[in-house]
């Protein structure tokens, strides 16, 4: 029995694309040093096993393999043809291998939507085609894909051209999977991954995605049982229904990924809008979606590659604290220090535990931590041993050894001795090399399933993401109807711009959040039977959809302590009316208790172009505007996942007690975050946006108090 | 002429132990595999032209070379010792070597302060022996350095074996000296830099510092001509006082200084102490210091040397506007991303010069920045021409070209045509390769000056640094008595502990400060007086150096309108005082106007045990205690460094007019800051602390106001 899936188990409808039995190059050169010929001479030196038919009308053969004039004189099943001729071509090429019945097709050819007009249509047309025949297609302007296992090499990406007399170093078991929407990144995450040993199923650059885009690839991903660890570069996603259902699907398996969102800052997002076509919208969406399901960000290539090698040769770690075992004392400095402000614990080991350490190093070695065992211990070999202790040990969930390994000819781990205990690892051990480590050393610590980390930064990052990880757990999705969306419906139907407070907060009111009890008075009479059911000290505010910003026209007036100032205010409030919009149309004056003392926080919700509703939290004032300390969650989500978002704002030391502060009550915070993601979610299609400005949250067990509010309907954010 | 000086040209005292003629090595062995054996193997293998004479009584020649049983028995003058002996025949050895007449030496054995007890008194004796015999000493526990430019490799670092058939990678014409605290880090850098082409002068590992310490080095390589950057590993500055007059100096002749500090956390700090026995110090104190005198700080191995890279092989740039010339979008989107993270401008360029680059590329390419020129400009040349364009542009100030250069035998640049516009550099240019460059093409385009930056994130930095870097001046120093202590002196030979607020308000109004007018009042006779002079409404204060927290014993009124409301006031303090306070010694009540409205800012000073006092400034509330939002400089400073300081603060924009606030009197406040920071400058000796919170700043023109001021004695704080 073995876990990796015969042919006869393929059956998944892209199975054919990945691992076609025979591929058809249409475009095929004999001139190997331009892309249609390295196409071919990559396909073959890496030992493909299937049928291979060029394509070129020039030429009856190439390099010793029949060449045809076009797919229809091929008369044998072709499962994918990789088509690299010039981009007018394409189209035609394509109508004909779906007229031969061709399964798949990745497209290499460039010039089309990238370079804007006419080529946008063909790629229109494409999709169409796609969609119509059932051939699945790549690109255009892929640069291919990879398929180790299979030695399936559909790319000109030289990094995959190899050479028999370099034998291949794999110190990982696990493999990683790369999905990029540029073939230079994703090929590059290869190479720099390969150099480091890490083993790799698949590479798989998906182009301007006119058919195949970049989360069913990912869906691909993870439900393929070679791919262990899945590491993804993504401009902008065109597909996020599969998108999310992928990393959904990912979460609840206990896949990791690894994601690079590239497109961030105004440059980035031209640069990608450029070459791919792609929108590389809303980040603080994309950062939302992946925290949701527990997608690791990584925004450096090292670091992408250094965190994907630790989940490939590890396992999961049970806690944070970490044993940095040195030579250098300063690079264990340096090393616990990058550790630390990755939020990991290097705690002092225990007395025992230190006596044990001691009798392995010199007098002027330290078994303290940082484990500082000198050079000296090396020599005697005390290196493996202390490795071993700290395995065995319970005082820590991760060792990081510190050594130089620059050496082309000596190696101070005994790849005897340390095998075993690698073999046998049930914590994540992560070496680093604060000198380059040499291919001697690469090789020979290889075979006993070692990576060698050799950035600092990254090795920190890959720490600390292999903890967070072990942490993470999926949140229960929370079902989008979870507020009656028909309660709420009557107020949306007129909606063509904002709705006043009053009935926001109505809306609001009527899906379930608590409200304070306000009261609409449109006359004397009505303010004298309000007064008589809210307490003083009141307020007041005007209340018209035509008057979003209620204080700049003298619309609010507070701490009203009598009936004769509230008479006076409600004729204030309707004469500043008048006088500074004369041309609104005034609902009335709301009329409300003054509220308690807490901490004043923002909720609001907004709709992303590519996921949908999203909820975002964060504290009034200087925190939210000038610290930018906001988060934000796709909604719609539960009370839990609002707990968690509130634990990820800096400022959330506020809502705990700060200073002697009561503790806030971030239950009913957490609930009402809860509430207000649901009704955006039940009520995408007529809401843009919610804002709740401020809510007041009273400390535990008093609840909150929302002071303003406001509905934004879909029809005024088209 | 040359620049690097001839041998009669050498003038500074470690001349001759950086360059020296003759070279005893005590402890040589034949083990070449062992450290004794690596000094002489190595040093020799890089061709040290000067005399060895190896020292081991076992032995009368070692590998050809004649082996003296002690120093007295070489009869010659000895410019340096290397000492390689078990620790406790160190100091006898260099008893015999200071009575030979040897002008220096370096101690690699280990085993001394670091391992702490008896030892550590032995690093005394050596260090009073450097003293009293003039000769310096370099270590003990140092893995001594290297001098390139006249192959001295005093280590046994691996780092510095040369392969005579492997020839040296030099790509940059300015050369890095390193100054290491830690040896293995020191080679590691030099190793790392090595592989990158970048020039190297000298690697210095200065051990435990019993007599030569890093201050010292570091202005060594300051005034050293063949050095042209500075690259910096610490751990604790023993000698301070070296270490910032080089700082300054490198200030003065722009002589850019990269610094790694560890020692960060407690788990470093401990890492730090046990192994070389320094103390890691205050962080913060360090930050300021680097940030005053222009060090520019890196936080990883590959940052600190990509960092070095760029100024080793680039110019100065003019501005931070970033060209990147991109052969894949996805890796100049990334790159471009970094880079505007970095906070550098990636502009748009003119349509005239996207017309010039549209003509070199494909039109699926793109003209705009980042500019894509896609795979087909590199084979028809395009790339050479656009670098070229870009150069002679003044639209941008850097240029990034992003490529692929992981071929073993082709390369998408030509250096031919490279070559010139890289010789003919005005601006700096950052070759990044997002795969990992090869051998091939890091001598290629090394041969054409040209060094390949593998990380992107390190590439960021080095990008940043290098803009940041164009835009420092040194800060014209301020005489520490700018401030007339004598004027002050009175107040502080009575404190031991706290002064109170009126004494610490009389201190700051006595060095120059502008405060309000405040009255101390005893009796009722007094407070009348003093409500004659002082317009309501008033705050007043019960003052007592024993009452450090008045608001806690009820001891502050705010907001008093009339004369009798002052009466109760002064009778309610005073019987508070002497109700939670009975043994509180009374000065009185202070009386003073209510300050009108500001921004609230905290300002203080504090004594480093490095680099003395310190001043601080952060806004007060949440941006000081929840945000870290502090900014510290090493006192004193002038108006112009105030300003600097609160221009680094996060929240700064709350000083320049905030949401329609009105600016704030930034002057006032610097003018404020520099009073206090030169007072506490003058007072080092009997002011531990001045902490003035809040401090009100007006609108501007409207000056600042103290509402509450602390002076603690050094006394009270030892």
């Amino acid at each position: 029995m073995t876990s990796v899936p015969s042919e006869t188990t393929l059956q998944h409808p892209l199975d054919s694309f990945f691992s076609p039995s025979s591929i058809a190059i249409i475009g095929a050169s004999r001139e190997a040093t331009k892309i249609p010929g390295m196409l071919l001479t990559y396909l073959r030196r890496n030992g493909y096993g299937g049928e291979i038919f060029p394509v070129n009308p020039r030429y009856d053969e190439i390099d010793g393999l029949a060449c045809f004039s076009s797919i229809s004189a091929i008369k044998r099943p072709i499962d994918l043809a990789i088509v690299i001729i010039p981009a007018p071509f394409v189209l035609g090429a394509l109508e004909e291998c779906a007229a031969a019945g061709v399964k798949n097709a990745v497209i290499i050819s460039s010039g089309f939507a990238e370079g804007g007009g006419d080529s946008a249509d063909v790629q229109q047309d494409i999709a169409a085609l796609a969609r119509r025949t059932g051939m699945r297609i790549s690109g255009p302007n892929a640069e291919g894909f990879y398929n180790e296992a299979r030695r399936v090499a559909a790319t000109f990406s030289p990094t995959v051209d190899v050479k028999p007399e370099a034998p291949r170093l794999v110190a990982t078991r696990k493999r990683i999977g790369i999905v990029a929407q540029s073939g230079g990144i994703g090929f590059a995450i290869y190479h720099r991954a390969k150099a480091m040993g890490v083993a790799t199923s698949y590479v798989v650059s998906t182009g301007n995605e006119a058919d195949l885009a970049a989360g069913e690839i990912l869906d691909y991903m993870v439900q393929d049982v070679s791919t262990d660890v899945i590491l993804l570069f993504i401009e902008g996603i065109r597909d996020p229904g599969n998108f999310v259902a992928a990393a959904q699907k990912a979460a609840a398996v206990g896949k990791p990924i690894i994601v690079s969102k590239v497109g961030r800052t105004s440059a980035g997002e031209r640069a990608a809008a450029s070459h791919t076509a792609s929108m590389a919208g809303w980040n603080a969406a994309y950062d939302a979606v992946f925290a949701k399901y527990g997608l690791i960000a990584a925004h450096d290539i090292d670091e992408a590659v250094a965190i994907a090698a630790a989940f490939a040769s590890n396992p999961p770690p049970k806690g944070d604290r970490v044993a940095v075992v040195t030579v250098s004392g300063g690079a264990g400095a340096w090393v616990a220090d990058t550790l630390a402000s990755e939020g990991l614990a290097i705690p002092e080991l225990s007395d025992k535990l230190q006596a044990e350490i001691r009798a392995l190093i010199p007098s002027y070695g330290s078994p303290r931590n940082p484990v500082d065992i000198t050079a000296q211990a090396v020599h005697s070999g005390g290196l493996q041993k202390i490795i071993e202790i700290l395995s065995r040990s319970d005082e820590v969930d991760i060792i990081v050894p510190v050594l130089s390994l620059s050496s082309e000819t000596r190696m101070p781990l005994k790849i005897p001795e340390i095998k075993p205990v690698i073999d046998a690892q049930s914590k994540p051990i992560l070496i680093h090399s604060y000198t380059l480590p040499s291919q001697f050393a690469r090789n020979g610590l290889g075979e006993a399933g070692i990576v060698v980390f050799h950035g600092l930064a990254s090795l920190g990052r890959a720490a600390r993401q292999l903890a967070r990880r072990a942490q993470f757990t999926a949140v229960p999705s929370v079902a989008a109807d979870a507020v009656s969306t028909a309660a709420v419906a009557g107020y949306l139907d007129r909606v063509s711009g904002s709705l006043s407070e009053y009935e926001s907060k109505q809306l609001l009111r009527d899906s379930g959040s608590a409200l304070p009890d306000e009261i609409l008075v449109r006359n004397r009479t009505e303010l004298s039977a309000a007064l008589d059911r809210i307490d003083f000290p009141l307020v007041m505010k005007i209340q018209s959809r035509d008057i979003p910003h209620k204080s700049e026209v003298g619309g609010v007036r507070v701490n009203i302590a009598t009936a004769d100032e509230a008479a006076g205010a409600y004729d204030a409030l309707l004469e500043n009316a008048r006088r500074h919009c004369p041309d609104a149309n005034i609902q009335g004056v709301l009329v409300g208790p003054m509220a308690g003392r807490g901490v004043e926080i923002i909720v609001g919700t907004l709709r992303d172009a590519t996921f949908g509703p999203m909820v975002m939290v964060g504290l009034g004032g200087i925190a939210t505007e000038l610290f930018k300390d906001v988060v934000y969650r796709p909604a719609p989500l539960g009370e839990k996942e609002a707990v968690a978002m509130l634990d990820e704002l800096r400022s959330a030391p506020l809502l705990r007690g700060f200073r002697g502060a009561p503790r806030a009550d971030v239950a009913a915070l957490a609930q009402l975050i809860a509430r207000i993601s649901q009704l955006a979610a039940g009520l995408r299609d007529v809401v843009a946006e919610i804002e709740v400005n401020p809510v007041v949250v009273h400390p535990e067990g008093e609840g909150v108090t929302i002071l303003d509010a406001l509905v934004v309907g879909a029809a005024a954010k088209p």
